[in-house]
């Protein structure tokens, strides 16, 4: 009978030993003696590595020449306690095929501690490291959760579109998607521009900066609804918080006050946590050892606090009695900064924090406008160390007050004709928010650069791979 | 206290008789006499509506001047057993909000009977009809149990780049990405181009067609991972059958050859198919009722039977003896058409099909060449009514040999240096597939159009809301 290849999670959880298993993966270390050799493999289903011993007397030096860092076995042999420490079970080979060969010479991870910016150019094999194994399966996890959390809760996934013809929402600049030749193009019959008749969708097209509208249309009809998908950003900016493609959630909802909204908020990001902790505890213990001693604690942090709500003109005020001195002034009507994020959530709460209704002027037109005339019903989720994770707000749904908002703020009504319907047609109180989600895993894994967290970064002059 | 909102599905499924609820929703009609109205409220969480009864000595006529078709209300009353036929329970009305009217004469969905080609047109009202309800409920059943299904076999979810530097698949034509002028952009030194190193991305730069070759990196490292994102085809094709944006599922698997892959393929289908029909019974009883008659006979006929498997070459053997007379003729060598697949599923075997071995030169470069140097190990899998849903093969992980077809097929080698290292670094054998997500919703909802599967279609002309 052939024994089936058994994952290296599973056979290191595994309590049934003196049996024949199979197990193929890459080889991360190989050292011992003139009498034994130990293989590290690992096969990504786990931060840690099984442990091969090859004796010496069946596996002469010659024979394992070309298991080196980097090459990729097939190994069979019996599952045995370990003698050693480090490790409860490992190998005991009785045959070792290399799939795979890696020219130690050549082999880009043949050393440790590669530095993260020289990672990011081989993104191709980045996933072959600790670090980004561990992040990766992270992502995996909470992107599982998000779709487990509103699948529980009775929401409806919905793929909103990645080309719009619209460019209304003015999220910011935005990547042209064109089948129109590149050069000289076809004009228009008086020669002023650029005949969009003609392209691929009959207009002008872009790449979504966020499904929030168009989720809108489907939390009207089916209640509750949520987005995750990519969106884009035009922007030219070099950071380490920002990417020109990026995956947001955007959950919406009938009949959700900005109260209601809250509530989910604070319960889907426990939630995901939470979750986190419990299935990648593995991952987030060598996160926390290798890059911040402080992730677990922070992450716990989150789990056990009750996020502290207050309005914006109220953080305001604590702010501009704080004693700490500030690069960038508070004033009433100015958006916060990051350093007056993080000291409301780590200096003076020392807790999450919710900031609702923000001034008017600073915030999308489609947000509800509260009796003040003021402010509006927007909400933003501030986060330790990362600032702002979540922003929302409860929707305009009042026809008129919508199409005075969108009058003084310039959005012309003609692009978002469909929008407008909503409100004309068996409107409803609705609100949503949007989750950045490569900010969310920054957050949980503690990495400190956004190009780490997701597995091919895309940036200003970078598209590779 | 507040009663708190219950959803229409909880309240059609409960038990608990004789208390205070409230619920909000849709009206989609209101019917009776001068003594009482019945007023059905749908709220997206089911295909059955909650019927209000609204007794006229509580509500006269004038109360409900505003409870129209497509008004939106809110309603509070006593739960009770129902007395009419067609539901088991039903809401007398205390109290009836209308939080958002519908005017009668100009509300798009106020009669019934509406065709799927005018549906398409007020795509920001479809989904509060029975079928885009139905169909958007699967839609979201189908996403969450793929990536179910994933998880729980253990497989991580990649989010493959959207935006790519590469147009060497070359699956079809391409949607070109820029921010560049669009008139006089600038050229190269020679003039003889536009200069893309100006561009956003330093390069010329596409949206995806697949996420594949990016999959295999991951695959390379994680073991057994899984895309799940948009793809795009900019195709002229007025088709059923084609968008130009449309969601793809691409599993890559380190240590499968071709048999694995088969057996995946098999056992994710039956249990997206089975999941479908347990989760969205309601649903899919009012698709095949209504579209449909054999819809579900044809759902448990994929989960009842053995996928028939055999190669390219003896299907065309049998296709060639078969008596009857094709449009297109069968030759070893030329691709199977549609009505070819649908022969053998349909009237030869009886059974889904998954066809392997195909000749070299129909397939793409990256498929592992068989010993008789003529068939590469790719499968094809071919379901009743639609033909191929999915398409995978093993992939070729010897370098030389790879470069070789990628050299015969024009493929250049310079885009893919990271593909090629996969296979120069501890290459593996390793497989994959890929399942077009609204072919899978096709085939089982039974609608005719694919762009009625998906919330907002974008195809040649077309990329409104």
């Amino acid at each position: 009978m052939t024994v089936r290849r058994t994952s290296v999670q599973t056979l290191l959880g595994s309590q049934e030993l003196e049996r024949e298993v199979v197990v193929n993966g890459w080889v991360r270390t190989r050292r011992g003696n003139k009498y034994v050799q130990f293989i590290a493999v690992n096969d990504g289903s786990s931060i840690h590595n099984i442990q091969v011993v090859a004796d010496a007397e069946k596996f002469p030096e010659e024979s394992l020449k070309d298991v080196t860092t980097g090459s990729c076995v097939a190994v069979r042999g019996q599952l045995v306690a370990s003698q050693g420490k480090g490790q409860a079970v490992e190998i005991q080979a009785a045959d070792i095929t290399v799939l795979g060969k890696a020219d130690a010479e050549t082999y880009p991870l043949q050393k440790k501690g590669h530095t993260l910016e020289f990672l990011r150019e081989i993104a191709h094999l980045r996933p072959r490291t600790n670090t980004f194994g561990a992040v990766l399966r992270v992502r995996h996890a909470l992107a599982f959760a998000v779709h487990q959390y509103f699948n529980d809760h009775g929401f409806y996934y919905i793929h909103t579109p990645i080309i719009t013809g619209s460019d209304a929402e003015g999220a910011g600049q935005m990547f042209r998607v064109t089948t129109l030749p590149d050069q000289n193009p076809p004009l228009t019959e008086d020669k002023t521009g650029v005949d969009y008749k003609q392209d691929f969708f009959g207009k002008q097209t872009n790449l979504t900066v966020s499904g929030q509208l168009e989720g809108e249309v489907a939390a009207m009809a089916l209640g509750k609804v949520y987005t995750f998908g990519p969106t884009f950003r035009a922007e030219n900016s070099n950071t380490a918080r920002h990417l020109a493609e990026f995956w947001m959630i955007e959950p919406e909802m009938a009949f959700y006050d900005l109260q209601d909204n809250m509530e989910l908020a604070e319960d889907f990001l426990k939630y995901l946590v939470r979750y986190a902790l419990e299935k990648c505890s593995d991952d987030l213990q060598f996160l926390n050892d290798q890059y911040d001693k402080e992730l677990l604690e922070r992450l716990r942090f989150v789990v056990d606090n009750d996020f502290q709500r207050l309005t914006y003109t109220e953080a305001v005020e604590i702010l501009k009695s704080a004693k700490k001195k500030f690069e960038f002034p508070v004033d009433w009507g100015t958006d916060l900064q990051s350093e007056h994020e993080r000291y409301l959530v780590e200096k003076h709460f020392k807790k999450p924090v919710i900031l609702t209704d923000y001034p008017k002027d600073i915030k999308a037109f489609y947000m509800k406008l509260n009796d003040d005339d003021k402010t509006v019903r927007a909400m933003d989720v501030l986060f330790p160390g990362i600032g702002e994770i979540i922003g929302g707000s409860q929707r305009e749904e009042d026809l008129e007050k919508l199409r005075a908002r969108m009058a003084a703020m310039h959005v012309p009504e003609d692009e978002l004709w469909w929008y407008l319907e909503l409100r004309k047609f068996g409107t409803a109180p609705h609100a949503g928010f949007g989750l950045g989600f490569e900010r969310l895993i920054l957050f949980v894994t503690g990495m400190a650069n956004i190009r780490d967290v997701i597995p091919f970064p895309r940036f200003p002059k970078n598209a590779e791979f």
